[in-house]
């Protein structure tokens, strides 16, 4: 049998379980021209919620009732493509299905010996790929100056964090434990880390740590953490509106202090983005960091989930930090 | 007698004359490598009211019961500096003084007969800088968006929006009464115009002037008219934040709806800026704003005010939105 997972209901605040659905289908056969695609690794993400709510986006939203999907690593089991062989490993946007078959379009085969296959799915996958672009293009960190990150423990800001080390940065990571901080500072390589769960004050901690001031703030989480790095901001700083994790389950729409004050009178500049608008340069992002992986300047943190069932219920925990690193679920 | 205009009290949300005091003083002598200096145009501007607060900035507050200042156009009465004539006419940052001294540095020179002299203190000068190089370095405008503006019948607005016609886009402008409107269409050739005080829902009646979206916003205002731009903005759309004069006289931190989400959604830059970031590149902006001044391509309006004394007045007018283009007074 073959069990695929559906989004039964939109979820209202934070994802349950009960918003997904496990079906068992039959095993497709592979038309000509397809390939058959065995699951090996599934990326669970932030942004999906986003495509869980009917609204318009960049990207469409996902229709009740029907297969989910998200990054995947796969085997090509069977293949009646000429540009894929049996046994090639690809990854891709693929349903949340165990066997599927696919068009190949839109496919990257990955290089098995290179690197772990689940690192396709973070470090030189999206995840890498955001911290890549959003921290160099959008952030633009020069020697010596000081990058604050959210989110630092997670799939993204760990790799923001070493780039910035890379990059001659002093580097202060936020995170939401202990734990979470010595990885960052012990593993990583950031410079300190804010426990925010044991923090009352974020403007101040910040200002403790970074007292320079802040030049690039890379957002991951958005809302009070947010103000607190804007009240630390130098003048002439970036912020990288990457992620609002922090407001990607309220159901009203969250208010807050007004930032365009701010905004001018310390010439600021907030930008977002998505990995895809640097569709036309993510060979470039993989290659660099890949090599910075082989020269071992650069450190990933997994945290693998067994098995395919358990899909619903990693993403679910992605909104209470149980990850560190990326979230990956080995089928 | 000199008559000088000296800040009095740090002005308590909008600015009263009571702030104020004309005091009268000696006749300055004009010393050696000196000018003597005759005030004839005095610029005030909405960026002053930052100035006068207590706070640290990217200028310095300026100080109770010292004169105040800003840019002015001056005739040289008398010279004892190698660089500078008697009867030559200057604009830099001068004190609120009918008559006095300066070193000559940091004036500039400027040309009685290629534009009155007021105009240097508006297209010519500051402002005209301000729409030139937000709008143009910052916006990104391309030929065939649209652009909005808010404050659109203001020294800055009104120079954003004629230049988005020059760059070919569709400008439309937000202000405060059917007169200012009809200015911008009439006179100034925006597409379309939005009267703020006869609107209940700004986002509503944004979408009706703009139904392809916004793609720059050029924000003079902040606040709701900022939220309802956003409400109305395009994917990879361009924020230009260059005043919040909605919030200038705030004595509380000014809350409202959080924008991080739309920014990463929609891949938006929001950027802050202060002229003078542009400092060298100036000459470059006077050019192109005179070149286009002289083909008739930038048309400008300006209130003048009579004298001296009503400096302190005019300034509070800008709160007002009594202005209509450059607010200047010629003493």
């Amino acid at each position: 049998m073959n069990k695929v997972i559906y989004l039964k209901k939109r979820p209202e605040g934070k994802p349950q379980l009960s918003d997904f659905e496990i079906k068992e289908d039959q095993k497709p056969e592979c038309g000509d021209g397809e390939l058959l695609l065995e699951t090996l690794y599934v990326s669970v993400d932030p942004y999906l919620r986003g495509r869980m709510r009917d609204e318009k986006s960049y990207i469409e939203p996902f229709k009740l009732d029907q297969p989910l999907e998200s990054a995947v690593v796969a085997k090509v089991t069977e293949s009646k493509n000429d540009d894929f062989n049996s046994g090639d490993y690809v990854m891709g946007m693929l349903q949340w299905k165990q066997i599927q078959t696919h068009s190949g379009k839109g496919l990257r085969k990955v290089d098995k010996d290179l690197a772990p296959l689940s690192a396709y799915l973070g470090v030189l996958g999206m995840t890498g790929l955001t911290a890549y672009f959003g921290l160099l293009d959008i952030g633009e960190p020069k020697e010596g100056e000081t990058v604050l990150v959210s989110g630092a423990a997670g799939a993204v800001g760990s790799i923001v964090g070493q780039i910035a080390k890379i990059k001659g940065c002093k580097a202060i990571g936020i995170a939401g434990s202990d734990e979470k901080i010595n990885l960052i500072t012990e593993k990583f390589g950031f410079d300190s880390g804010i426990n925010y769960s044991e923090t009352d004050n974020m403007t101040a901690a910040i200002g403790n740590h970074a007292p320079d001031g802040v030049d690039v703030y890379f957002d991951n989480v958005g809302s009070y953490t947010l103000d607190a790095a804007m009240n630390n901001i130098n003048r002439f700083g970036r912020v990288i509106n990457c992620g609002a994790i922090s407001l990607y389950n309220e159901t009203e729409q969250p208010t807050g202090p007004r930032l365009e004050t701010t905004i001018v009178k310390k010439s600021i500049k907030m930008q977002g983005f998505i990995v895809r608008n640097y569709e036309d340069r993510f060979e470039e992002g993989v290659q660099q960091l890949g090599k910075w992986l082989k020269e071992g300047k650069l450190k990933h943190e997994e945290t693998i989930v067994d098995d395919f069932d358990q899909i619903p219920q990693a993403f679910i925990d992605l909104f209470d930090g149980k990850n560190k690193g990326k979230m990956v679920v080995k089928a």
